[in-house]
């Protein structure tokens, strides 16, 4: 059951998954040129924007965890299911924009922004030309979402196998639709019982882990304690990666993150460090602190001092002592896992790449 | 290959599918608890909406198909796949209703509606409650679309058959998300190519017809011939439904069916009544007709004018000729069908459910 097989490369797979993507945008061009020219620009759009962005980290997962517990370790009967993984993620990343009012993603337009761009020729009205433009990102969002499932059917598997994975999937769908939903919610209602940690869990964790790791494993026929444990291991990561970037976000290098260590405090994003400053500040600490957060025009010195009040009300320490215990899970899990020792480190360098490189 | 069954019923079958339907909205409102309340709310919504609509059709032809081919007609294995057509019907709804701007569908308020009403307690800016309870709708919809697939791979059917209704329901995701496309920039865009006709193929046939018949036949495993001859079937009468649902938006009964006969006419709905109208019109008939189509303000006797004119110009008679020939092909497929009495029977009455009662 553990083939001596190479250790999957994340450069390399990332460009086969880019050249398999190109193939597939292009068939789906083609068969929606028949439908009309309308439908073949919104998978143009598509193409482009599919194509622009991403570290295929999700597709690496799927192809790792399938060659962890596969008899035949070759991986082009699952590309299909790797490639979904990538459209689930962008279909939600599609409907994510328009619900944040976002025309940029991967640095260049995105799908409303790109028909902002197109509409705009034909109509003098910027109401009548935005509700459009979202109007067909919602339909993109819609056709990859459904394509997701449709790129898994076309994987070449067993019937028990597609028929668990595709289970799989739509519980990855199901909990992230139901994160994003808290997430955006709490802008209005206050439920105490959705923490930053819970949003992780499900809109992070759920499909960016969960589903890529445990659906890979399921497609090779892997045992049921494995793939429990493997779920372990998914979901920590996953809880793990999300804490981490929000602190990336305000503790970050910013040269090589790409991201202001300012945007999350002036637009007062409710992360766990947050709700730790909250737990942990004085009275004349949390004072001093909302000069800064949530007030896009706080001044580089105020969001330094909010910055180091983070640090200073420990904060900081807090949130980086639950990765480490996150961490901890993580590698228990990696550990129990019955795996051969090349895909132990195929996995370990994912643990590298989501939890100590800056991405 | 073609068991002595009772004629399905559709009051029957629509009993079956809303207990069903009901069961499963009461599981899904459990799991989405696990997750926070406000998912629960969400699942309130959608269940409302579920279950307060529509005529079942869709699972009803599904079912039909299903028992037309099938050696054991039980339908109780089948029965997850004619609910995901319900589920891929209103999730297309809900956010075709975000991009028609309506907060009503059945009768009742839509997912929009219900959250305008929820968020309003919350906040006092109307376009931040706007904007956001269409961003639930649009999770709303997503949901529906993923978990149409999850019931589809719930069915209990061999692996052959669940990968081939798989493509067939991402095929017809896939049409009927070109067809809205097409529709929705036809307010914008000019293409002579897009007409009544191809929206009707697109954006009703799909998935109202093709989709529920076609995976309902190969779900039980019919032979590529009658597929083929099914789909014919399907198209036919999809097009030729949509072009008598305009006719009777017209010149229909509001009594029966419940719709007001001058919307369309004062909207400009470009339907292909409305097309015939401007290849045979005179120009005087022309510009008399413009008085109240697409005028919000026309008084009802310029409206009566109007509805005059499409017979006078021989518009609505050229509309019933192509109904006529689809009906045509409606029943020559239907012969060539190697189905048993009973459910030949049952494909008869669903064509005069279709295309003769007025619903």
């Amino acid at each position: 059951m553990q083939p001596s097989v190479s250790t999957l490369n994340l450069d390399a797979v990332k460009e086969r998954v880019n050249r398999a993507l190109a193939r597939y945008c292009n068939e789906r061009y083609g068969a929606a040129s028949q439908v009309g020219h309308g439908y073949a620009v919104l998978w143009k759009s598509l193409s482009t924007l599919l194509q622009a962005g991403g570290k295929r980290l999700r597709p690496y997962m799927l192809l790792s965890a399938y060659q962890a517990y596969a008899e035949d370790p070759a991986i082009e009967r699952v590309l299909p299911a790797a490639l979904s993984q990538e459209l689930v993620h962008l279909a939600m990343r599609v409907h994510d924009d328009i619900i944040d009012r976002d025309t940029i993603r991967y640095g260049i337009k995105n799908i409303t922004g790109q028909y902002l761009d197109y509409y705009s020729a034909n109509s003098e009205s910027d109401t009548e030309v935005r509700h459009l433009a979202e109007s067909s990102a919602i339909l993109a969002g819609d056709i990859l979402l459904s394509d997701s499932y449709r790129l898994l059917a076309k994987s070449d598997i067993g019937e028990m196998q597609l028929a668990k994975a595709l289970l799989l999937m739509s519980r990855s769908v199901f909990e992230v639709v139901g994160g994003e939903l808290l997430d955006t919610e709490s802008a209005l209602i206050d439920d105490p019982l959705v923490t930053a940690h819970t949003i992780a869990r499900y809109k992070t964790a759920s499909y960016s882990f969960i589903g890529p790791l445990v659906i890979g494993a399921t497609l090779a026929g892997a045992p049921k304690k494995e793939l429990e444990t493997l779920q372990h291991f998914a979901e920590s990561l996953g809880v793990a990666y999300q804490l981490r970037d929000d602190l990336l976000g305000v503790f970050g290098n910013e040269d090589v993150t790409g991201k202001s260590t300012s945007t999350d405090i002036v637009e007062g994003k409710r992360t766990h460090l947050i709700e730790q400053f909250e737990l942990l500040a004085t009275p004349e600490q949390a004072t001093t602190f909302m000069v800064a957060f949530h007030n896009p025009k706080a001044s580089h010195a105020q969001i330094a001092t909010a910055r180091d009040l983070l640090i200073e009300s420990g904060a900081k320490a807090a949130v980086e002592a639950e990765i480490e215990k996150l961490t901890g899970r993580v590698q228990n899990a990696l550990e129990a896992l019955t795996i051969s020792e090349e895909s132990r480190r195929t996995f370990e360098e994912l643990v590298q790449i989501c939890l100590v490189r800056e991405l």
